[in-house]
Parts: structure tokens; sequence; C-alpha cells
């Protein structure tokens, strides 16, 4: 009973992952997503997309590592993924919010679930690698969706969603061959994305 | 590359499920969550709270069908579990919703989510249980902690609370227990939930 007491405290905890606003704009093109949400539709996506990983998963783990990726940002806040600065200290943060939150839970539990954090963040399995490019995508399909008004509107140019995706083919070749050439291509050639890169110029 | 493109039109539309509003407040008391973060909270509660399942269970299906439960409401909207008049045409209009929804997925996709779909309603399976369980206990926590603000708004009784928990202790004992004890006890002892059974009388 000690042990469900530390439970329902930590998952009330983690209620606050809703009010952990994202830099994405939901379909609508005018609310920001947030925390919770995203990791939900990772976890939909993943399971929709099984299919199209590079390798074979085990689905639950996948789900898993999805489902409690963005936790830690309860404590060590969103970083948006084209701040460079806030990027230098994101690791650190995240790593001390980690033994904060996970210590809420019984500690064989609390083990498990920081381990999967660690795995995710590490990106050299094969479930790292397809939850890690969902992590990706599922913003560039956002992005693509609202007329790349978020890269806009923060001055991002293609070469640093190139750099932020160049591990989302290790997840899957197939679904990061659709989001290039469905989500990033259009935005460049619509000017919503700077085409710092020359890839219209490259084409013809 | 046919499927993929339907696939991800359907998870596009999934999207609009972060702005399907509940009835139950989120932990500040102030804000109501949507069925996304409903779904998430419940999917990080399945992990968590899994061991006290009465039955051995398929996680992934539990997972599987706790994700995508409520998308039907993108179409058919959020019944409220109070809401008498609304939950005679409920199963109906998320029959139809269902339809439509799951059919934008390539066939062999849609009609496997849409029979886990069936499989949640129907309750008769361990999976189906304890995710139906969860989907009671999640807002009976959050009820709780926001001093059951909603129970109070809506005028509910502690009679109507018990009726939608008559299934509750089918997927897992336990967790009904502790429910029952640490989030709709005290809020029938504060005069939260009307004690129209007489609980706090009995007691004596």
């Amino acid at each position: 009973m000690d042990d469900m007491k530390k439970q329902f405290e930590f998952l009330l905890e983690l209620d606050k992952e809703k009010f952990i606003k994202r830099h994405t704009y939901r379909s609508d093109g005018e609310s920001f997503e947030n925390d919770a949400e995203h990791a939900w539709h990772m976890a939909v996506m993943a399971i929709v997309l099984s299919q199209y990983s590079n390798e074979k998963l085990d689905m639950l783990k996948v789900l898993t590592m999805i489902l409690f990726h963005d936790v830690v940002e309860i404590d060590a806040g969103d970083t948006y993924a084209y701040d460079e600065e806030a990027g230098k200290t994101q690791a650190q943060r995240e790593a001390a919010a980690a033994e904060k939150l996970y210590g809420l839970l019984p500690a064989w539990q609390g083990k498990g679930l920081k381990c999967l954090f660690e795995e995710f963040e590490a990106c050299k399995t094969p479930e790292a690698r397809f939850a890690r490019a969902l992590d990706n995508i599922q913003p560039l399909m956002l992005n693509a969706a609202t007329d790349g008004r978020s890269w806009a509107e923060n001055g991002v140019d293609v070469s640093k969603v190139l750099k932020r995706n160049e591990k989302t083919g290790l997840g899957s070749e197939a679904l990061w061959k659709y989001a290039y050439e469905n989500f990033i291509e259009p935005n460049v050639r619509k000017g919503h994305l700077t085409d710092n890169e020359g890839l219209m110029y490259n084409k013809e």
C-alpha cells in the first residue's frame, strides 16, 4: 500500500506535464500544444506507423519510452529545438529532473523508468531510434499543417531542421523520406523555411 | 506509399482530440483537461499501476486501447459522465464516428483499431476491464486533487459516482479500494459529493 501511495503521488505530479507549452502550433495554427498532448500524439503515431521502422521493435518499450520521454520537463522546462543557448544546459537540467521525479516512485520502478529515459536520450537501440524519429516527425507534421508558422516566427532555416533531423532516418528511412518530401520541401519552396542550403537551386 | 499518405491524414485528423474539452479540472483546479491529455495520463497510469490488475494483461493491447479510446469524440463530442440525456445517444454517436474516423486508414489497419475500440466498450476482456478501470480512476484522482470542484459544480451525488464505478473493481480490486478510500470518501466527508447513500451515517 505504501508503494501505491507513492505511485499515485508520482502520477498526480505528472499532471503538470499538461502545462508545459511547446513551440509547435496545434493544427488550428493558433494555440501551442503541450508536452502531454505531444507525447500522446507521438504514441498514436508509433502504433499507426510501426511497420515503417528500419528494425524490429519491442513496441511496449517504444510506447513506454514515448509516454514518459518529456516528463523531466516538469522540472527542467521545455527547451526549444532551435534555441542553441538553452540546448547547452539541457542534458544536465534534465538529468537532475529525472533523478528527482523518478525518485518519487518505489525504487525498483523509478530505476527502470529512469533507465528507459536514458536509453531514449542515448539513441542507440532500435526502440530509441524509432521513438526519437517520431519525436522529430510529429512536430514536422504539425509545422507543415500550419504553413510553417512556428518556423517562420522563429526565423528557422532549413539547415537547422536538417541538422535536428540527422538521426531521423536511422529510425525509419521511409518516414524520413515522406517527411522530407511532404513536410520540409514544400515549406522551403513557399519560403516558410529559409533555403540557406540552396535546396531549390540545386534541384534545377 | 498510398497507405502512408492515408495514415498521416488520419494522424493529423487526430490532432483535433486536443480540442475536445472534458469536465475534469487539471490539477491546477482552474483549467479543464482535454481528451488527448486524458488518454496520455491514463496510459502512464496503466504502465505505473499494471501490477494491480486483477488479471494477467497484454500491456501493448491495454495501451493501444487507452491511447485511441476517445478519438471517436472528435466527431461525437465528449459526453459528460453524469449527463443522462446525452448518455442515451452516446453509443450510437460514437459508433458512427468510429466508422468515419477509422475509415481514413488503410482498411486492414482501420478494422483492427475499430475492433479494439469495440472491445474496450464491451468491457469483457482483461485488457478492457483494466483500461476502463483507469478511465474512471484518472478523473477520480484529479477530482480529489481539486477538492471535488467538478462534482460540486455539477451537483453530482455519491450514488452517481458509485454507479459510474460499478465495474472499476473488475479491472483492479486494489486500485478501486484505494480510489474509494482516498478519492471518494474524503469528498463525501467534506460535503463535495452529496451523501445520498448515507455513507457517513452508516459508518458511525
